[in-house]
């Protein structure tokens, strides 16, 4: 099957200032968008960048990106980086009247990366037209939040033409921890999906020892210390833990979205006719969660549910605790 | 409720070599024994070792462990640690005719550190039978298996008298990544459970998700590179995957103990009326591979029973992938 | 909310013969259509049958169904029944070119009362073109299958406009053991979707349980004699006994078909916004049945696979068991 | 494997009054001992009754039971049966002081038929000693509560010595609808724990599929009428239907009580190992639906649980609905 590639920064940044150099173009520049352009101007990069709203651009143009007055003119930079809402944005941005393949004079950027998360057929739609005018297409979908990226933790599973992919490949790994080159097409969003299950599997399987641990009188900070401490503990443990042992559910990731992603993933498995026995368990809760008034709450409220099942009330133990992201400004993140 | 104390080793070792470090001793010298206590003498300690057979106390006593006679000598020193197979041999060892408190002149160590997996009802007699000769005794099980250990990654829930715990703490530290107290009595015991729990959820949803992903066209080394790398991986993930990787399902932690340690917790569970779906749709999930064949096998196999509901034929794919524990000699890890 | 009206034969089927009698038709005589319009003949009804081969119509025509030559002859009577294969054809024989709406002279049914499992879709276009010409559209989807028919055991579903139902009531009284008005629209087709799911459940829980007994030492034609004799027991339990007694998985209802009619009850649910963790489990594991091989088995394998899960061999009972219909021909039914 | 016995009261009551007829005994006349003697003297049996308070037996010796002093003075009839609280109540109630084989000149039954619900030890020892006098032990667990006895829709699994079952069958059979033979030993104790097993999992599933018809439109009524009315439709469906229409949750079989017998049914399958994956699944819903408040509800407020769990309020329909047993005078039982 495929060659695997998970390079980190250390190996592959090192042509930043050389003369083999490439042009960036940055194209969406929410919260996502301004903590990875964020990172490649730190390591020197040239990097043009447009956003709708401009004044959203500033914090990138203040760290010297150039800002441009319409996507069309981004098709002079070599790769262009794609941080956008939805599979609707995406295809005006890229493939609308002014988009970034309606160039001036015909220039199209040799490689688009889409760090968005959009439906498969959009990725396909874009990634068919581009190729059309000779522009390659690899979808990157980021797994983690600003904060995940902004701590330099953020990582994406790469899917496309291998060409593409090396030639993209060192500065989307000055994006993070490294990147994973999964293969052609849109394989990359099978492993966004795939990764999402797992991720609301693991904040059951947490709710559900948490609330074990403490009924048996173990407070949740004490718990899940130890667990994070074990070799069980994961980034993504770690920085639930504000949220489940202070019970702020506050939204960085709503239980109504974490749905979507399991009706997504799960339609997939269907597709692909593979049981998932614990995700579809899952799945349900999900929905009870959803159906028990905390759709718009942070999914860590399955801890809620958890606890109202067990006939335990919750209080918060307000306690200092680290989501293991290295800045303590906000006190839980997705 | 408790405080928490997780501390690592930068913090707190360094009373080694002082006047007032504590003449330690080991009981129990199996692979976990050994491991762990040659991180006390790599540390400096000053350390006894007892073992029935005594050829397997050799590796430490080359690197300046001293050999007693009996448990009962052990009696002369401060801290003994406890690696021990069953709740029988802990009773015997510790109470036994010619036992830990059974000291030619009443000598009696002032903590015991128990680091097996035993009963709770072992655990309390023998806490009990100490503490009425004046020795306090720690429940300190052990998260991890002798690999782990060796790469430094072990720890430890623990719960016992708080003095007992400070005395200790600086020795179980150098154990590993650095040990939780999380409370008196048996509690560090539940602790263990709910662990063992979370850890068989994570290894069926990675099963689930890794054959969705195989079935979507995705190589397992390149769908796990990914999810080890995100902010989902953990020790955990990363030391099965070269198991899921190569279909190496060689017993490190076998499918019926794994079924032993999930009768426990959910009968813990059930006494605290704690309801555990996810936990529970697993334990089923391990029961069906036990009776398919797979009780003595490692629990990794859950990977074989999903391809197989799945209708996909699995091959190893004799990649060569790391276990993240840095030493490559054996390929998988419980 | 509605009224509820659940009559049988008894209550209603006074007025065949009757100058108020309805001239009635038939659309669609396979397996199911054969059986139940047999039963209309039996009662003395007055009946024209058209069916795109003819020959299949020929065992209705010798009890004195009138034959037509095309659907929209059977426009000159009252009330039309259908059974018939798919959604298409659905709209076909009703909306096509020689289609039932398309009568010589104009002539159009009173009523039609679709018997026949179709999607939500077809049948509310179907219902909204006829409502257009004056024809009222009862969903009326069975509950049963043909060895229940003919046994006398069908119920149906209704839906539509009231005065429709009260009109064609007595004859579809005739049909079975009576059937239940539930209100406008398509509801009829969501009752239907719900008896598909707990008939799916039913049999996985069945399949658990008789694999409990078998290897606790009760032979499976013991333990079932026993349950259907409780006030578990219904006719369902009954006519699936002979399969799972004596193993016979030649297909009356395929593991494909079941979980089809999964997919459609889960995506109600989920468009619904109820969590069904029960009929979700059993969906994987019909998947997993599926991926297993046994796609294109009866649905009764789900005891080979529990059996198999469990580590018991399973050998046919060779018994002599009935499937509580009344007549023994055919070992077992769907 | 072993011959199936199952007949019901017209195939075998027919030697009442013959000279042949036995003597026989009941002991422990609560209200399912009321209701099954009741049923014994109606078919002119000669029946003498022993409670520990008298006056619970009134009813019986109004209709021609002769009362007895002590338990054993039932020793000197042929056939005692035995309708008793508790385990423990069982072993004093034949082995005790004045107990049943404590007969005054050594007079023991020749046979006993326990229809309680006790544990598999405690039935297995008096087995054992009753057998040592020469008495015959059979367990015939029930299957019914006193209403469905009442209704004359009881039945029962019977193990134990066959020559033993087949002097007690044809009383057996006067008590319901007949009784199943399943082999030595304690094997009917199984067959009850499977048949509470299935229970509880078509509880939850009556539960959900009327939760999904009510939030599409169709009342619990409406769905409940088609669903009875259907090849699904048993007994038991039936006699909850009221519970579930009015949300009448008096407890007729508490929550608690149903979590104690799949405590039970799932400890033996996991003796047996057996996997029960919906059984599973339900298990934890029940012990939500305990820690959420209902344990001394009805188990029907499964229905209430699953429709919070949907976000749905309900409320009673106020519907005269049958339970389908014929006398109308109590809305809902077990």
């Amino acid at each position: 099957m495929q060659t695997i590639v998970t390079r980190g920064r250390e190996e592959s940044g090192a042509m930043v200032g050389h003369e083999d150099a490439r042009r960036l173009g940055w194209l969406g520049t929410g919260r996502m968008g301004v903590e990875m352009g964020r990172r490649l101007l730190a390591a020197g990069c040239d990097l043009a960048v447009y956003n709708r709203s401009l004044a959203k651009a500033e914090p990138l143009v203040r760290l010297g990106a150039k800002p441009v007055a319409s996507a069309a003119e981004l098709g002079a930079t070599d790769i262009v980086f794609i941080t956008i809402g939805s599979s609707e944005d995406l295809i005006t941005a890229v493939l609308g009247a002014d988009g970034l393949m309606a160039g001036p004079d015909g220039a199209v950027p040799k490689v688009i990366v889409d760090c968005s998360t959009v439906s498969v057929e959009a990725s396909a739609r874009v990634r068919a037209e581009a190729a059309e005018r000779g522009t390659a297409f690899l979808a990157a979908p980021v797994m983690g939040n600003p904060k995940v990226v902004r701590a330099g933790k953020m990582t994406a599973a790469v899917s496309g033409p291998r060409e593409a992919f090396d030639m993209a490949e060192p500065y989307l790994s000055m994006l993070g921890r490294g990147v994973t080159y999964v293969g052609e097409g849109e394989l990359a969003r099978t492993v966004k999906l795939c990764h999402n299950l797992f991720l609301g599997v693991v904040a059951q399987s947490l709710a559900e020892v948490t609330i074990l641990a403490e009924k048996s009188g173990i407070s949740r900070q004490a718990f899940l210390a130890c667990l994070n401490n074990s070799v069980m503990g994961s980034l993504f443990t770690g920085y639930k833990t504000p949220a489940y042992v202070n019970l702020d559910f506050a939204p960085t990731f709503t239980a109504s979205l974490l749905r979507k992603d399991f009706d997504l993933g799960l339609a997939a498995a269907r597709e692909r006719e593979v049981p998932m026995p614990v995700a579809a368990t899952v799945y349900q809760l999900i929905q009870s969660l959803v159906g028990r008034g905390y759709g718009e709450s942070d999914f860590a409220a399955l801890l809620q549910q958890q606890a109202d099942s067990a006939g335990l009330p919750l209080v918060s133990e307000h306690a200092d605790v680290s989501d293991g992201l290295g800045s303590g400004d906000t006190p839980s993140t997705s």
